[in-house]
């Protein structure tokens, strides 16, 4: 196995052990990077010469942190005090921050490498960067998270960092092959991070095993997260298929996948049943467009005063129908919020995770558009942590990944879970070899 | 009457029916300040040049927005694009922020002027900045909104922003004789403000009126806010006399005149009872300590490792203490806070708003000390909306001020209320007259 193949707890006991160096896992990551950029557009930035220091540095140190040498991509909406950050916006070209953001600071505590900056959509909303989906190079790899769902699915770095407000994590996890994860509201700092929507916005990871995932949480979390370790042999979870409102706007594939998915799993020693959500849930998907929309227009409204022409015609239109949304509805959506958390606690209390789909399907062809977050709205509006596995692939040879959601600062049970499930589903052979 | 000694309300009036213009008053008021400030020393960051260009313009554009012409203040704990920003630390001593924080770009388009950047204490925690009290130079504005608490008590500007995470806006205002209005937990954007602790900082405002800051939280919520108006002459509110599991560190005097305070609002017409809060609130404010030092062990990450001997003693305490709290703990602190608001709900269906200390006493001497946040831990980890009315003098004739906390994301009723206390307070005379 190449070093740039490796996972982040494969690299990180590698360097540990003193197997690997950090300056040579660096190195191959970047050759691979010099090799697939050019198609795959993943990096805003990038210093090669600045991540070989930041290696040799980490070499010539003890191995401390969880994450000693190992390279993380950083998406380029969170602040770093040595490289620009330019939110995805030409108002920011060229900024420098004065600071790291916190993640950042508590990712190099840890001994990561912060290896460059990955490609957002502008300020995490809809309008399109350059990378491409590596799975397919035609495709859109989803957003806003794109740099970093690309660049991990194409083995440029073991992980990396994203941020969700709608479905920003696990969309492109789900369109790239990769593992998305995205925490309980407001368990991550986001200090340091263009906000859009602070009722929702969160910070999360990239990264291709939920064990990766965990080392990450460890360290954002400021090395005090438990580790829950390997699912006990015996152990086996239970798992609710949902079939959320927006059900019915999932390809039939991907509902079908799903469908088969809980069937493997349940063969496989899981308990697995079927929810469904109380009628008000419907309009969930609605009241957090809502909620985005009037936070996001009083967030960027400097960029909007300032630099209406810089900015592009989705965004505007989020600030103006923001700068509509009553207060009244405001509140509602925030109360709707509230409510509908404390009605699904009693749900978690019966199973552990609930299964449901990542995204509509695989990722749509073309790169205008970076695909629909409906199957992530409803989850952002509760504040529940979930994770994006891949789970199967479409007809025509694209990853689809399925959704587990957890109880709401329960993550280290979903961790449990989805450990779980990564591992039945790569016993029962599933993550490559089905076609619906 | 001199311009500067103008609320907002009437200040923005005289502007807007050109009586008054912008020039005029700025003119004003730096005169008040060039004769004060050696004293009072308010202000971080002050230049008249850039004051009188602002105030021109906008003399020559008619008056549209609800602040048109006033100048405001802003803690500099808040960025501002056009002024540095230096966050109560030598770390950022000179720093140029990139953009406006969200809340300055939305005061521009009210109309505001800029007027330029108030004294913060270390990123808002407590180590005091060269503030005085204007009511008495050696004793202590409080903190952390100190500059922006001494220069609207000392007539320099109608109003500023101040922000709090425990007791930040509160408790200068109720030692600097001006009203602070600390809003429901969420419900001003935060965006270009440094943070120190997310599920506690909230933004907020330094008054000479309620009134004032009903028009400033119009501006903050983008222009949505609906007027409250006056009360109606025939309407009265229900006060409950709430003596928190603090009472006992509030010196006698303010404890018997807060409770002679009930008694007044009783006899002028306001239905006053007391409520007594279940027992588990007596941990509150230990918990909101243990979330906020939890929180900023994260929020500064990037300042505790990169510059540590720039930090002083208490910020370097606080994030080793806070980065020592469990995860355990700190979640027991969320779980609370969020029961507890729960909890105290059907308090808010029997009674408008409670009643409670603002501060244990006047301003204490010296400089040295902020004071002790105590009287608003509690509010805090509530994400409750509370408002400080200055109400009596201590004996030796320094300003106290008494705290109403109303429902969350009741803020409407809450100003409903303190406008008509603040109403009853003058008709009794009772806001500069009593010596107890």
């Amino acid at each position: 196995m190449q070093p740039h193949e490796m996972g982040i707890a494969e690299a990180a006991a590698a360097i540990r052990e003193r197997r690997l160096g950090a300056v040579e896992l660096a190195q191959d990551c970047l050759a691979r990077i010099a090799r697939r950029e050019p198609d795959v557009r993943a990096w805003q930035y990038l210093d090669p010469d600045a991540v070989l220091r930041q290696a040799r540095r980490l070499d010539d140190e003890p191995a401390g942190g969880c994450l000693h040498g190992v390279p993380i991509g950083i998406k380029d909406i969170i602040d770093t005090a040595d490289m620009p950050t330019e939110y995805g916006s030409p108002i920011y070209r060229g900024h420098r921050p004065a600071a790291d953001a916190s993640c950042v600071a508590l990712l190099r505590r840890a001994g990561a490498v912060i290896f460059g900056k990955t490609v957002t959509t502008e300020f995490a909303f809809f309008r399109p960067g350059k990378t491409r989906n590596p799975r397919r190079l035609g495709h859109t790899p989803g957003g806003s998270s794109s740099g970093s769902a690309a660049a991990v699915a194409d083995l440029m770095v073991p992980g990396a960092l994203g941020s969700q407000t709608a479905g920003s994590i696990i969309r492109p996890a789900s369109y790239c092959g990769v593992v998305g994860y995205k925490p309980s509201h407001g368990d991550f700092n986001l200090t340091g991070i263009k906000g859009l929507s602070h009722s929702l916005d969160t910070l999360g990871t990239l990264t291709r095993s939920a064990e990766d995932a965990m080392l990450l949480r460890r360290a954002l979390l400021g090395g005090e997260a438990e580790d829950v370790g390997e699912p006990s042999p015996r152990w086996a979870p239970s798992i609710a298929l949902c079939k959320t409102p927006s059900w019915l706007e999932a390809s039939p594939q991907t509902r079908c996948g799903i469908e088969d998915l809980a069937l493997t799993l349940s063969s496989l020693g899981a308990r697995v049943g079927e929810v469904t959500l109380p009628e008000g849930f419907k309009q969930f998907a609605d009241l957090q467009k809502t909620l985005m929309a009037y936070e996001a227009a009083r967030s960027l409204a400097h960029e909007y005063d300032v630099a209406p022409q810089s900015l592009s015609g989705p965004i505007r239109e989020l600030v103006e129908q923001g700068g509509s949304v009553s207060r009244e509805d405001y509140l509602f959506a925030r109360s709707a919020s509230e409510l509908g958390a404390q009605q699904i606690e009693p749900v978690f209390e019966r199973w552990d995770v609930l299964l449901a789909p990542s995204a509509p399907g695989p990722a749509p062809a073309g790169v205008e558009s970076t695909g629909d977050p409906v199957f992530s709205r409803m989850w952002m509006l509760l504040g529940l942590p979930t994770l994006s596995l891949p789970a199967f692939e479409s007809p025509d040879g694209l990853p689809v990944g399925v959704q587990l959601i957890g109880a709401r600062l329960g993550d280290d049970r979903l961790f449990r879970c989805a450990r779980w499930v990564e591992r039945a589903l790569s016993e029962a052979g599933a993550a490559g070899g089905r076609g619906h």
